[in-house]
């Protein structure tokens, strides 16, 4: 392939398909420049169509001229528990076990310190994924130093059997952010619980994508950022989720005012709220939260199981343009092929990945590059198409052209 | 004084401050409601004029057409080092000492276990402004029980003599949440330096509206909001100061990826950035931050000690306005009277000062209620002035007439 010719069999199939997609007018929900292939949802979510018009608002109308007493009349005070439930169904959680705010390395160290303290006393082992995104193996540490664990690193796909009697908590990734491999969460939840271990999972690179079902499968504590397939805006409040059952126990190392049952008390002593509420600490960032709150209206009437079912045929049809367009040996998926183990993104493997990366971008065709040698294209089935992933292959074939 | 009548002296004195008043035209920096007197920027400053402009440009431009591309075109990854040196000379400290991100819960964390962890081996003792701001107290609480320091709550006025050989950490407020009494920072730091002890100072209710000089002054750490008197918005983000000489060995008990040397190099092993960059801990919040940013441009051209005389100008003259038209003995000032005492607020202690506080905001007279008794009103010398006062006090006067 030494131009940038399209393959009539692909493009014919591309339109096919997107012609049957039925999320297909989601993208009118997102506002998209022109002439753009973007794949790099998986690291910054594209911008939902209301944001603009309710920031807009937030900052003239409810701060200008509302001021302090929007934070009863506009609801700002308990922005963080009311989205925290808009989300919730988004990962397979009920009400009320979902608080939003703070960054998701925030998050991961309440939830790790906090998964210690309902840890089984004498139980020595914080298990954490080996491939894990770095900030989690760094705030793991942290934890683990402060709490009196060892930080294990297990490889997720061997986690069950690493998990046992010294296992006080185990963390591990729903997707590992370089390769989009997609870890079982219901045996390793399963696995954990077998053992008598306190689970948190790190959802960074699933919610939104595909469905998790935190609930369903009983883990105990999760995080996740809500600026990738969630697309709350660049740096968007992250979430921590707490089970019921473990919300009365729950004791958090940043036990801030806002966490406490009653805040506007100010009594010296910390009496935490009930519920989610008590993962709260400061005051809620509310530019971010309602830009979050009203980036969350994208879902209205949208199932995660299609969404899940249209991100397997956009990486699967990606997958097979790149088999086409591709010089054979230029490029080599660390994904997975099955998709039981595959999240929503493509990682390609190949030289010059950094050089590759900024001629594709050149090129209209945004994905990322994660040092050394990896390409990621993540497909955000609310305003991604099959003719998206046909261009962005056939303009990495022409690059290796 | 049993109508709103007004006292010609007073109005005519108002007039004159007014009209002498050299910072009185920065009030056209800010968009503030018609009709309004606000007294509550101690709790939430009001809208700089260019804050709407640049908030809509971050959404609509630098996320939704620019995308990922802005982590580099737009600036947005060194936003947290950049904001941070655009405040640092309003709290008095050189260029590469502040780091804006996170809740200042969050940064008062990161200061006390990073002050513990610096202080010198066999100290005990966390000293606590025992009038501490709530989350202050909780915060230090957690600090103390993760690091193995005891808690011991002072009065400020007294902390001289309780600092010694056993103190490891001073935590204090420059100036007090609910009685605004403003603490000696140069005294107090010169005490905990003698005795050889880390300080962290709480600058919530102080930064920009007072020097503070923490360079001069030799603070080792110190944490603060941007919503109040640097009129960020709400839940704008914080900020940790750390001097120079700590830098290097400041360790963080919140280690993320944004505070690590090379974080796209995604090691495994955590290696702290230079300077106070490694105080960033997760994704920096954008929206809010360059809101934030566009909001510090009304410092422009303004002095801090322009500022400090014009609030002490505007609480004395609230202070006599208060004396002629309230009727004897229905309030009672918790603020010191001497300027050396007193921050940029006036709390008046009363009678069901929650309705009266309802009564006040009913007729446009903005200030806030802080339980049992006390009613506050912020003066932020960029934005209020002295008929402000004047009508503040004759409302006052009148709702107890």
């Amino acid at each position: 392939m030494s131009d940038a010719t399209a393959i009539p069999d692909l493009t014919a199939r591309a339109e096919a398909l997107d012609a049957a997609d039925e999320l297909a007018k989601l993208k009118d929900r997102f506002t998209l420049p022109e002439g753009v292939v973007y794949l790099d949802g998986n690291s910054l979510g594209a911008l939902p169509a209301g944001v603009a018009e309710t920031t807009a608002d937030v900052v003239s109308r409810q701060w200008g001229e509302l001021l302090i007493r929007s934070w009863d009349e506009s609801d700002w005070w308990t922005a963080p528990e009311r989205i925290g439930d808009k989300l919730a169904p988004l990962i397979g959680a009920a009400p009320g076990q979902v608080v939003v705010g703070d960054s998701t390395s925030v998050n991961l160290f309440k939830a790790l310190v906090g998964a210690a303290r309902l840890a089984s006393p004498g139980r020595t082992q914080l298990l954490v994924d080996a491939a894990t995104f770095p900030t989690d193996g760094y705030i793991a540490a942290s934890a683990a130093r402060m709490t009196g664990l060892e930080v294990v690193p297990v490889d997720p796909s061997g986690a069950a059997q690493a998990i046992g009697g010294d296992t006080a908590v185990v963390l591990l990734n729903h997707v590992d952010y370089k390769s989009g491999r997609l870890h079982d969460l219901p045996a390793l939840t399963a696995a954990a619980r077998a053992a008598g271990a306190v689970t948190v999972w790190d959802l960074c690179h699933s919610a939104g994508a595909l469905p998790v079902g935190l609930d369903a499968h009983g883990v105990d504590l999760a995080v996740g950022c809500t600026y990738k397939y969630l697309n709350g805006g660049p740096g968007a409040p992250a979430y921590l989720y707490i089970a019921d059952r473990h919300q009365a126990a729950f004791d958090s190392p940043l036990p801030g005012w806002n966490g406490h049952a009653d805040p506007f008390a100010m009594t010296p002593e910390f009496a935490p709220a009930d519920g989610a509420r008590r993962g709260r600490v400061g005051t809620p960032d509310i530019l971010s939260m309602l830009a979050l709150e009203a980036a969350l209206e994208v879902w209205e009437g949208v199932g995660i199981e299609a969404v899940r079912a249209k991100s397997l045929a956009l990486t699967d049809f990606f997958l097979a343009c790149v088999a086409q367009y591709v010089p054979r040996g230029r490029v080599e998926s660390v994904t997975p092929a099955e998709h039981a183990h595959r999240g929503s993104q493509v990682s390609l493997r190949t030289e010059n990945a950094r050089e590759v990366m900024r001629e594709l971008i050149a090129r209209g065709v945004i994905g990322d590059f994660r040092a050394p040698d990896v390409l990621r294209f993540g497909f955000t089935p609310l305003y991604v198409g099959f003719a998206d992933a046909e261009r962005a292959a056939r303009t990495l074939g022409h690059i290796f052209g």
